[in-house]
């Protein structure tokens, strides 16, 4: 069943030449709570799309979930509830964590996550063209973002196209939806992910433990963002327009043409 | 002692035309834990500045200070901790909580704090002149702000002029200072409020729990940020410019000169 994720509000424009009726969008935000293996890990407030990957994808931002293989099922349910079954360890303790400056639905790392290792990342790189492409077709899906200014967006590129896109009224969220969408093996790892986002430690820190060898934000980068891309081996852009690249950090992964 | 908010990093601008070496500020983000009469509360990421207040503030966004006049003393102390005395309740057993949409340090907000009832507000209204100088004004001192892209600022306005800015790497730690200066008795609590960032559920409550009668943001609300501002009464400004703003919900006190 298709969900309502907008309205239309009826609002007041005031200048100094008066006042004027006008209606204007709004992105709705729905409670949703995250159960794994039936344990209820957290309530976080999302857009109403693409629920089980936000579910998949909030519990490997959490560190409950490190890869697809534990992923079984997901079934979203009503009364905003994601179930998501997965063959980890019961032990679902909470985590000694940090609340995150992030945008968005996870909001905590653990310190653990934060201060251990990467893996190596496969062989990858990306043409300045795609790069190109890739952002112009993320703009060209953000709609919600459009019309609201109150959802972020986050793609996925790999194999030469545009792989899937998301929207949400959290950063997090949206870049929950893409990893989520690559542990239920519905796209593959091996590609780039856009933000339109900032690019701060927790945002980072969950898509370079996912082995995702390259990171664009149409914004910036905080200071502990770049250190952990560093740390990965990384690639990260930021204030990525169609046409011109800042890169942070592992510019050999981009090739001309 | 100052602490060093940003740092300099050389990055790689690609455009068509070739590669071209370039640098950029960066903002610092900073994990500080916050206690609340030595009990860890929170770790949250910050830009180091207003940390009394962010303690504060942060303590009051998760429902742990209810006014002003319970905060005893504040204490910065080394290795990144905020310590907080407060004369509240000893029960400091988590709260049944939602993680929340919003770019920021609190992150969560109490079930119960969501369904609650607001106290009245006291009669306020502010002249489009006033608000005009209020955006104005927190632009000028957004100064992070334009140098990273990676801050939001949070402003406060009160008997005709800005009597507090604050930046931060997360939208909800810059409100969290306004609140803690608040809290802390350095500003007026009646007034206006300004942000950076998208009004969603959390914000608005914050806000609104305090008793802050007006809320303008540089960006948009949600649905259910507009939902808990009809509830409490609050006036809910969006998308808001020098000369330019959209009025959600109570325009009233919004007046011409």
């Amino acid at each position: 069943m298709e969900k309502l994720i907008t309205l239309v509000h009826d609002s007041v424009v005031i200048t100094p030449e008066g006042r004027q009726e006008r209606q204007e969008v709004l992105a709705i935000e729905t409670p949703y709570t995250v159960l794994l293996n039936e344990v209820e890990i957290g309530t976080s407030m999302v857009l109403e799309t693409g629920l089980e990957e936000f579910g998949a994808g909030f519990l490997f931002g959490q560190g409950y979930i490190q890869s697809s293989s534990e992923v079984i099922e997901v079934f979203v349910c009503p009364e905003g509830r994601v179930s998501v079954y997965a063959d980890v360890e019961d032990n679902l303790e909470p985590k000694d964590s940090i609340i995150t400056s992030g945008c968005g639905g996870t909001g905590k790392i653990s310190k653990e996550m934060l201060e251990g290792a990467f893996d190596a990342l496969p062989q990858y790189s990306i043409s300045f063209k795609e790069v190109h492409d890739f952002i112009l077709e993320s703009l060209h899906f953000s709609k919600l973002g459009t019309e609201t200014h109150c959802v972020h967006g986050c793609g996925f590129w790999a194999e030469g196209r545009l792989q899937a896109f998301y929207e949400d009224v959290g950063r997090h969220n949206a870049v929950d939806k893409i990893i989520g969408a690559i542990l239920l093996g519905k796209i593959p790892v091996l590609g780039a992910i856009y933000t339109t986002g900032r690019l701060t430690s927790d945002m980072v820190l969950k898509c370079a433990r996912l082995g995702i060898p390259v990171i664009i934000s149409r914004t910036s980068a905080s200071s502990l963002g770049l250190a952990i891309a560093k740390k990965a081996g990384v690639t990260i852009i930021v204030y990525a327009r169609p046409s011109r690249l800042n890169v942070f950090h592992a510019p050999e992964r981009i090739i001309m043409d």
